[in-house]
């Protein structure tokens, strides 16, 4: 279903509008040639009013829009066609317009499609917005690890530097990894599509699954860890930590729905800042420690709670394996580029990595150094500046910068999730809601389907960061390693040049990955942990289910060629001249409402049958008194409930008459009154609303609303 | 309004069905004698089905709703008519047909229009359906009087005596005015009746207002009195005062839901043994006070609070006249009498008033004999009944048949709060969905309608009976003085026999009722008064401007000869012949849903146009050439709307098709998705829904459903 999606892999608009298969098209072509008889009624008759609106006179008659001043709604296109401006977007209510207004202020006018090409981010605005993930990870990857080594006592944190090692080890393996992803995968290169494309649908929608998840927690660690810095610097703050958290959450989505690029330039400078800050604390802590010929201080004196074993030990690997999280990141968002987009998107992955190694291995070897260790009271990156800027502004302005780019990660999932569930929409797997791009061409429903989990846990987990943090690793990892495994089989297949080694690179990632997977979800299982392994397969139903109900949809509403018989299966008819019409019109009293519905059920001309509902005998004897006042022009079938009830005996006789000629379309004609206030309506019984719900599930009932205004 | 209704001011479900006014009977027939032209396609064509289902042959064709067991959802009844069975209620979902029977298990099955003239009550069984919360009041009504007595100090407790005696008075100028009330309305005697008739349409709303007020409060403060008195008798609930009135006030609506006759026989028994115990205690306790010559024990000695002025002694009285509230629930409720209806109702009010007179006046005599006053964690009568009976199960019976009368008592309003509201809305001072009698012929509606806000009240207050007392008095007195003064300016108007002894007595009960009203608004206006005092004015406007949409709606709808011309007004076409039809199908897609959409448009036979809203040109451009395809049977109009937004310029240009041509119809053709779960909707883009929203501020635009079922 994927590949109908018009022009492959890239983002468009147009992705809502599927093309059709060529068997369709066929299809499409035998259906029309049948249609001749109708031709006359509909196409040749002409139309009562013009449909180009004039076409070059283009000021529509003053309407409840614009009284005074015609607002031009319409422009024309090509010769054929009609271009509609910003202002008709523009709801009808008074209260829709305001709310319209609002939204515009709040996050800028809408884009059109034309301008999708222009949103594309140059290398020096992608580093630091699809970087921020990725490096502000350091600010409590190396405290997570040396959080759990603390645990065997301080001895053990002399074990920080081996295991640093093999990190950074995996960090180039997988960098090395996703860069060979890039350029096989122009388009996106995500773990869903990579894994699906090679391992089958499961794997890819397992990926799927732990990047969602991931992306969720990327969201509510960031935004902990970030107000926990300011709240640490500001400690009157510490009481407000889930409501600050909350409105940062609300700014990003704020932010983000603006669209990309404004997003883009609101975190630049704190990227940079930070990486600025952090090199000048290394720079200066390694000058100190030159200066005492880089011989080790000792750590604090901490006895050990658990025994050094295996298992801490893997514990504190797979903690420190959160810093690689967002290393995902440019894969993903290789169509974010400008073009050629591969090139610049792998080169910016080669600067993060290099970026994230020099920061993590720099930071765990200064820690080593200074002989620090995690304290409850303040953070890791905090005691390190604090050892490198005794004095002066210094502490405070990196304390700053931590902070914001802690805050700014977060924006990561603001661009990935969204594209992700876009893909995952475009083959089936989730809501085709997810296809749409909002007024200012980012995908507002997978924006606000990322904030409102990522709010959730951020509240259930009041906002403390290290009890977030063992849920963390498992999605990632699961992505990571099923990317890289698909990538594996991708190389055998396609046998390129220099296929064996790029297998090998892939291969050695994969199995790493898979290591770290496997380490966090045995040894943290019951910190959390858990929860991850429960739900990837649940979505992984859930994602299976849609993409079955889709597949339903798909093939039912799919074109085929008519049956050669004149006869329809039921809701079949395909050709006017299957259509058998019959007309029933409710008429609960006859006022101008009911007349003008059996007004305008007569002028269609077909079979027309008015039904009335009484409660009792005697009401029904005065409603037929007042039918033949009337005149009688349409048969009437009258229908006692006894039971007062309206909604559910009409329902019944309208299947009954559709189960004795299944053949026939019964359309019920409802007039509606519609009250001009608002707090009007529960002034009305809105039978019709429960009518139409009780009939829709019917099948052959076509129902009409027939609307009178009240101008009051 | 009002007079239409039907047959005169009986309670009926007719009244959901008002006739037409003569003038509208002429309009009929003048509109109806202009249709001949359209007759021959409506009347004349044969239907393609038989309307009367086979009339002797009812054995609709297996449908959703019994594959294996036809059931027979509807029977013949007259020669022309057919009668819907119960099952014909049941609605069609799953889920719906659960809730029905589920409904049908706690409320009892439905009862026929013809069953509700059997819902009569007799004397006996009226007797203690009305009364309870008149007799009840004794409750709570001398012990509110002495509590503020008591604050200056113990001596002022002798006071109680005069206060009572001019109670008494009170009492019986009340009743005996209300007695002369029920013969002059026999067909219901309410305030807001008899004030509305006879002084304005403004005075019986403020009527209407406080008693709705009081019934609200009646059900609050007699369910917390008999919470309190559950309580006391068993601290152990104490902490469960909110959770037991909720669930105290949710079981007599569950009650009154399954109907009068049942709710009567429950509350026949508790009330009976109310008035047998408290008579026992008195006679125990008189027969005590004659062994000692009738000697009054001195009360005990309490400091004073407050001096002993006028404000006080006026608190005192009206805190004792809450003893009163429920005096004119037989008045309300003549209709639900069995005939002769107000003779049975004017002496069941001689009993109730003599019954009240005893036991209040006995209380207070008693109380001053026994030398008692209030404490704070007994009620007084609590006292009493120990002081008569300090041994033996009596007193356990006696605080037993309290709580149970005072639970009950709350069930006054249920009966005469939706009785008020059927008559308001038959007025049009009330929304019309309260002339609805639900499946067991109680009014459904407007027993939801009472609960709601005396839960909350309930809720707010925590339960505490003493704050509420002092909102109390103001509304009901507000209803006595307005009632009893209509009734003066009626008898001035009917001059019948002896009109100036009985205009004397209802004015002498006016002028009393009207002092306690002023007292109890002056006197207990910080208390809480003031609520009532706010809430009277506002309500009184709310059924203002409920009445204004009601006559707009009906004079937009009432029935007119038609103009002499041809021509219509916008969505006044009354004649088949003046509809002017253009068939509008918007087209997102080609597929099986569409064509199916685009083949009942061409079926009708009226000029048709399909639109597509394209978000790009270049998918404009897809489209059109599917469209040729197909074969271009129908005029098509490409819409472009750069914003990617469908509903709002799909409705702009709908909204200019009309400007250009305001007597047009057009008829836009929606299909829509159903899908078969709940769960799947999410999956559909729900456009439909969002584009009738749009479109049904529209004037002259009627939306037609076209469904297609997946079948899944």
């Amino acid at each position: 279903m994927g590949e109908e999606g018009g022009d492959g892999l890239s983002v468009t608009p147009a992705a809502e509008f599927p093309a059709p298969t060529p068997d369709e098209v066929r299809a499409l072509r035998r259906v029309g040639e049948r249609w001749g008889a109708a031709r006359a009624a509909g196409r040749a008759a002409p139309l009562p009013v013009d449909p180009t609106l004039g076409r070059y006179r283009l000021r529509p008659a003053p309407s409840r829009f614009g009284r005074l001043t015609p607002i031009e709604l319409f422009r024309v296109g090509e010769p054929d066609e009609l271009v509609a401006t910003e202002r008709a977007n523009l709801p009808g209510s008074r209260l829709g317009r305001g709310l319209a207004r609002l939204r515009r202020t709040v996050f800028g006018p809408p884009l059109t499609s034309a301008a999708v090409l222009y949103e594309r981010m140059r290398k020096l605005v992608a580093l630091p917005v699809l970087s921020s993930d990725l490096l502000s990870s350091v600010a409590y990857g190396p405290e997570a690890m040396l959080t759990v080594l603390l645990l065997a006592g301080g001895g053990a944190l002399a074990l920080s530097l081996p295991l640093a090692a093999a990190l950074v080890l995996l960090m180039v393996a997988v960098g090395v990894s996703y860069r060979q992803t890039i350029p096989a995968y122009p388009h996106g290169a995500g773990s869903y599509i990579v894994a699906g494309d090679n391992l089958g649908s499961l794997a890819g929608l397992a990926a799927a699954a732990g990047l969602m998840i991931d992306y969720v927690l990327t969201v509510a660690v960031s935004v902990s860890a970030g107000v926990r810095a300011v709240t640490s610097a500001l400690p009157g703050l510490a009481g407000f930590t889930v409501p600050l958290g909350v409105l940062v959450i609300a700014a990003l989505l704020a932010g983000n729905l603006r669209g990309v690029r404004t997003a883009g330039n609101l975190f630049v400078l704190p990227t940079y800042a930070f990486v600025v800050a952090l090199l000048a604390v290394l720079g200066a802590g390694f000058h100190d420690a030159a200066g005492r010929g880089f011989a080790a201080l000792p750590p604090p004196d901490v006895p050990a709670v658990e025994g050094l074993g295996l298992l801490l030990v893997l514990r504190a690997f797979s903690s420190g394996a959160v810093s690689m999280t967002g290393i995902e990141a440019v894969s993903n968002a290789v169509p974010a580029f400008r073009p050629p987009e591969w090139r610049n998107a792998r080169t910016t992955l080669g600067w993060m990595v290099a970026m994230l190694v020099l920061l993590f291995a720099g930071i765990t070897v200064l820690v080593h150094l200074d002989g620090l260790a995690p304290r409850p009271g303040q953070t890791l990156l905090s005691q390190l500046a604090r050892a490198s800027f005794p004095t002066g502004p210094w502490y405070a302005l990196v304390q700053a910068a931590t902070a914001l780019i802690l805050l700014l990660a977060a924006n990561t999932a603001f661009n990935d999730f969204p594209r992700l569930l876009y893909f995952m929409a475009r083959a089936g797997h989730a809501p085709r809601r997810f296809l749409h791009m909002g007024d200012r061409l980012a995908f507002s429903n997978g924006l606000v389907a990322l904030c409102l989990p990522a709010a959730a846990v951020f509240v259930i987990f009041r906002g403390h960061t290290e009890a977030l943090v063992p849920l963390y690793a498992v999605g990632v990892f699961l992505a990571f390693t099923l990317s890289q495994a698909g990538m594996v089989v991708h190389w055998r297949r396609e046998r390129g040049r220099r296929w064996r080694r790029r297998l090998a690179v892939n291969a050695f990632g994969a199995t790493v990955s898979g290591l770290v997977l496997a380490t966090a979800a045995v040894a943290k299982f019951t910190e959390g942990a858990w929860v991850v392994v429960v739900a990837v397969p649940l979505l992984v139903l859930v994602f299976q289910r849609v993409q079955r109900h889709y597949r339903t949809l798909h093939r039912a509403l799919a074109l085929r060629p008519p049956p050669p018989a004149g006869a329809a299966p039921p809701e079949g008819e395909e050709l006017p001249q299957q259509v058998r019409n019959l007309v029933v019109v409710p008429v609960a009293r006859l006022n101008r409402a009911s007349l003008r519905a059996l007004a305008y059920a007569a002028s269609l001309g077909q079979p027309t049958l008015a039904v009335h509902i009484a409660p009792e005998e005697g009401e029904a004897d005065r409603f037929r008194e007042q039918w033949e006042a009337w005149g009688d022009h349409l048969r009437l079938e009258t229908i006692v409930s006894p039971y007062r009830a309206v909604v559910g005996p009409l329902a019944h006789y309208l299947e009954a008459l559709h189960a004795s000629r299944a053949d026939l379309v019964l359309t019920v004609i409802v007039p509606e009154v519609v009250p001009r206030r608002r707090w009007h309506r529960p002034l009305h019984s809105r039978a019709e609303h429960r009518l139409r719900g009780a009939l829709q599930a019917l099948p052959g009932v076509v129902v009409t609303s027939v609307p009178v205004h009240l101008g009051e």
